[in-house]
C-alpha cells in the first residue's frame, strides 16, 4: 500500500513505531502490535505498527512515524512509502519459550540480542525476555551464550597485550570516584587498563560525568585504543562507544520494578567487560545499610555468581564486599569529586582519606592480581607509586591524551551559589544517607550541572556540635538552593544521636 | 511546579502518561516512569511520567498530556495546573512478589485490579504481571480471588431468579454463531440467560456485531435488566457495560507474545460471568487442526481447568470440548452470519445444518443443567422448541425489547460488490482452513462492513468439481475484493485433494 510519512516529532526512546488509521488498518488486516515493512525508495525498516482511532492523529494514506523511525528512513513530512506486513521477530517465539522454563540454544539467544540491539522489538516485548529471564534464571551455560552475544553485537577493543585490567564496581554508594586513582596508579606500574565507564542515570555523577570535568571522555575506538597504546591507561565514557549495546535497552524495562534479572544483569556487565578485551577482573561489591545491596548475605551470593561466570568467561576475578554505608570521599557531583580526585593523586592535605584509602587497596589488590606485586604487598607499591607522584603524572597523560580541560584541584569551577546546613543538635553522625544525599546534589543541578553538589564536613562517627556545618550546597541555580532547604526539610539525609 | 498543559492528540489505550520536558524533571528530580500528582483546580490525577529531551515536543514549563489525562482532568491547551511527585502505586510491589514465586492476599490481588482498572500502570508494569501470572502460575486461592477482585471492579447485574444460565467460547472458529440460536430456545423454554457478548478482535465478526445487524447492542445495565425481565433472555455487547472491566487491558499485553496466562484468562472469563449473577453455565471449548487449540489434550486440561474454577466458585458448570476444524455456518461476517441464524430460527431449508444441529446440542445440555429437561431428554425439548418456531418468536421478543433493526433473514442488506471464488481443480474438499477465511472475511470489510464477508458453499468431506464455487465474496468496495483476491492467491483457504 502506498502512504504519505507523517513525521511525528516524538521520540519512543528506542523502539521502531509507527502508527497507521484506523481505516487503512482495516483494509490491510492489520492490527496494533503487528509488524509491517515501510519502503522509501531502496531503502527499507521493518518496524511495530499501532492503530490511530482519530485521523487527528493520523489521516487515511498517511503513516505516522515517529523520530527513530524518521531517522532511519531519511523520511520527512509528505515522502512517499510502501508498506507490506511483515513477520514477527523471531526472536518473540525464543521469547516465549524462555517463559515457558525450556533452555535456549545459541542461535536463539543470539537472535534475541540480534532483535534488541535493531530495536525490533516493542517495551512489551523486551519485557518478557526480562521477566523470563528473572523468573525462569538462565542456566550458566544461557548466561554465557548471552554474555558472547552482547559482546559480539558491538564493537571490540582488540589489544596486544596481557593482562588487560578492568575494574567494576555495582554502584549505589555516592562518591566513591576510586576508579580515577586506581587506573592512573595501575597505569603507572605498568599494567594496561582501558577502562570505560557510565554516565549518572540515577546518582548525582558517574565516571563518566566526573573525568569529563578534566579531559574529553566522548572517544571514537580508535582514539581509546591510541590513548592506552600510548598511556597504558584510560577513562572514557562507554555509551559513546557501541559496546555491548543491548545493556542500555534492558535495563530501561528493569527500572520501573527495580528488578535486577540477575543472569542478564551479569550477562550485561560481562559483556562489557569482554568488549574491551580484559582478562583480569576486579569486582567492588558496596554493601550494608544504606547502599544498594543492604544484605551481606546477598552480597555473598552475588560475589559467588559473579566468580563462577567469571570462571566459566576464563577470567581471573576477584570480588570484594566493601563497606557501602556511607558515602566515600567528600565532594558529590562531578566537579566536586574531581577535585578530590585530584587532591588525593597530588597527596594534597584536602585529600578525604576514605576514598584514599579504599583506592590504594583495590589498585594493590590489582598489582598483585596483574603480576606487579607479591601477595601482600601490592597495597604497599600502589602507596608509593601515590605517594611518589607517579600516579599523578600517569594522570596529567592519560588526560592530556584524551583531551585536557583541567590538573589543578584548585582551579576547577564549583557552583556559584552555596550554602550551608548545619547541625540542629549536638551528638555524634550515626548516618549519612546515600540515596538522601544523592538526591540533594540531583536536586542542586549534578550531573549536568558539573559545578553543583555538595561537599561533606562531616561523616559517620563523627562528633558534630549543633549549629556545625554538616555540608555546603552548590549550585549554578538560586532557585535550586531553594528547592534543595525543602527536600532537606522533607527527607534529611544526617541522623545524628 | 506550577506549569501549562500542552494536550498532545494521541491516545495512549489507556495508561495515564504525560510528558515533563527534561530541565523541569531534572529540577525535581524525576525520572521517567516515575509517578506524578497532577491538580488543576479541585481535580487531581496521579500519572505515569515521561521525559522529553527535545523542547520540540514539550518545552520547558509545560505539561505534555495525552488524551486520557486530557479527558480525565478536562484540561485544555494552556490551562495552568500544578505537579508533585507522587509513589509509585502499591501494586508494583505486589507484582514483584509474584514474580518472586510468593502468595498474594486478597487485599494485595484487589489492589492489582484496582490499579489496572484505573489506568494506573504502564504496560511494562502491566506486562510483568501477566509474566508473573505465566511463569509462577496462580494458586487456586489466587484466582479465585483475582476472579472475585475484577468482577466487583465493575459493575453487577442483580437478577432476583434461580437459575441464571450462561454460556462461553473460548473461539477461534469462524461462524460459530451459536450463542443466538440457544438463548431464544433456552429463553423460549422458561430459563434466565443474561447474555453479554464481545465484539470480534481479530475474527471477522463476534457475536455483538453480528445481533447488531438484528437489534441494538449497546445498552445500559439498567435496560439490560429490564430486557432480561420481560423476555427472559439478551444478547449485549459486554463492551457498552462496566463489567469487569480488567480484563481488556489483560487482553492487550498478551497479545504481542500470544500466550494466554492461564489463571488470568479463567478470572477474567468468570469474573464476567460473576457479572451477570450466573448460576450454571456451559462452556464451548472448539478444538482440533486450524482451531485455537489444535492439541486436545491441552483442550482436555483447560476443560478441568474450567470445571475446577467453577467448583470453586460454586457454579454448576459443564465444559465440553467440540469439533473446531472448520467454520460453522454458511456465512462469515456479521450480516451473513445474521442470516443464517435467521434460517436455523426460521426452520429455513437454507439454514447451515453443522450450525443448526451444535445449536440444538448445547441449548439441550442448558435445558437439563437447567432442569427443564431430564438428563438424555434435552436435545429433543430444544428441537421441538425451534421447530415449532416458539424459537424464533421468542428472538423477535428479545429484539424488539432491546431495540429491533431487522427479523426478516432475506430483507438483511448484503455488499454491494460479489464475486465467486472456484475451485481450481476436482476432488474432495480436505480442509477449510479458519484463519485464512477470517482473513479473507476482514479484508472484504468484516466486521465493521456489517454486510462484507463470505458465504461457503463447500465444507470438509464435499466433493467438489473443478470450476465449480467454493465460496462467493460480498463486499461494498470493488477495491476490497481486488485486494482480497490478492490475499486468496496467496495463502489459499480451501484444499482439495
Amino acid at each position: 500500500m502506498k502512504l504519505k510519512a507523517k513525521v511525528i516529532k516524538i521520540s519512543t526512546g528506542g523502539s521502531l513505531i509507527s502508527i497507521l488509521n484506523n481505516e487503512d488498518a482495516k483494509l490491510m488486516d492489520l492490527h496494533a502490535l503487528d509488524r509491517i515493512k515501510i519502503k522509501k525508495g531502496r531503502k527499507t525498516e521493518t518496524v511495530v505498527l499501532d492503530i490511530a482511532d482519530s485521523k487527528r492523529v493520523v489521516a487515511k494514506g498517511r503513516l505516522g512515524v515517529f523520530e527513530e523511525v524518521a531517522d532511519s528512513l531519511n523520511l520527512k513530512n509528505g515522502d512517499e512509502i510502501r508498506i507490506m506486513p511483515a513477520r514477527k521477530p523471531l526472536s518473540i517465539g525464543f521469547i516465549r519459550k524462555k517463559l515457558d522454563g525450556e533452555r535456549l540454544n545459541k542461535k536463539e539467544i543470539e537472535q534475541i540480542v540480534w532483535d534488541i540491539v535493531h530495536n525490533k522489538l516493542s517495551s512489551i516485548e523486551l519485557t518478557y525476555f526480562v521477566a523470563a529471564g528473572y523468573t525462569k534464571t538462565l542456566t550458566a551455560k544461557e548466561t554465557i551464550m548471552l554474555t558472547n552475544a552482547m559482546c559480539h553485537e558491538g564493537d571490540i577493543l582488540h589489544l596486544n597485550k596481557y593482562p588487560v585490567i578492568d575494574k567494576h564496581c555495582v554502584g549505589g554508594v555516592a562518591g566513591n570516584r576510586t576508579t580515577m586513582i586506581i587506573v592512573p596508579i595501575v597505569a603507572a606500574a605498568g599494567l594496561t587498563i582501558p577502562k570505560t565507564s557510565s554516565r549518572s542515570i540515577t546518582s548525582p555523577a558517574g565516571t563518566a560525568d566526573t573525568m569529563e570535568v578534566l579531559a574529553e571522555v566522548c572517544i571514537p575506538i580508535k582514539k581509546m585504543k591510541r590513548v592506552v597504546e600510548k598511556t597504558g591507561g584510560c577513562m572514557v565514557w562507554g555509551g559513546s562507544l557501541n559496546l555491548a549495546p543491548a545493556d542500555d535497552k534492558i535495563i530501561h524495562v528493569e527500572k520501573p520494578l527495580a528488578i535486577d534479572a540477575k543472569s542478564q544483569l551479569l550477562a550485561s556487565i560481562m559483556a562489557k567487560k569482554l568488549s574491551v578485551s580484559s582478562t583480569h577482573i576486579l569486582v567492588d561489591i558496596p554493601a550494608g545499610g544504606g547502599s544498594k545491596i543492604p544484605s551481606y548475605k546477598k552480597a555473598a551470593q552475588l560475589k559467588k555468581d559473579f566468580e563462577s561466570i567469571g570462571k566459566a568467561l576464563k577470567k581471573h576475578m576477584k570480588v570484594i564486599i566493601t563497606d557501602g554505608r556511607q558515602p566515600i570521599g567528600n565532594g558529590i557531583g562531578p566537579s566536586l569529586e574531581a577535585r578530590d580526585v585530584l587532591w588525593v593523586l597530588k597527596n594534597d592535605a584536602l585529600a578525604p582519606k576514605d576514598l584514599r584509602e579504599k583506592s590504594i587497596r583495590m589498585a594493590g589488590l590489582i598489582l598483585e592480581m596483574g603480576g606487579k606485586a607479591k601477595k601482600g604487598m601490592g597495597k604497599r607499591i600502589a602507596k608509593e607509586l601515590l605517594e611518589t607522584g607517579l600516579a599523578y603524572d600517569k594522570m596529567t597523560e592519560i588526560i592530556k591524551a584524551q583531551g585536557e580541560k583541567q590538573t589543578n584541584p584548585n582551579r576547577i569551577r564549583l557552583g556559584k551559589y552555596q550554602a550551608d546546613i548545619k547541625a540542629g543538635k549536638s551528638g555524634r553522625v550515626k548516618q549519612v544517607d546515600n540515596k538522601a544525599i544523592s538526591k540533594i546534589a540531583r536536586v542542586l543541578g549534578a550531573p549536568d550541572s558539573k559545578g553543583s553538589g555538595i561537599y561533606i564536613y562531616k561523616h559517620m562517627g563523627d562528633k558534630v556540635r549543633k549549629g556545625e556545618p554538616l555540608f555546603r550546597m552548590y549550585s549554578e541555580s538560586r532557585h535550586r538552593i531553594k528547592y534543595a532547604n525543602d527536600i532537606i526539610k522533607a527527607i534529611g539525609g544526617f541522623l545524628i544521636k
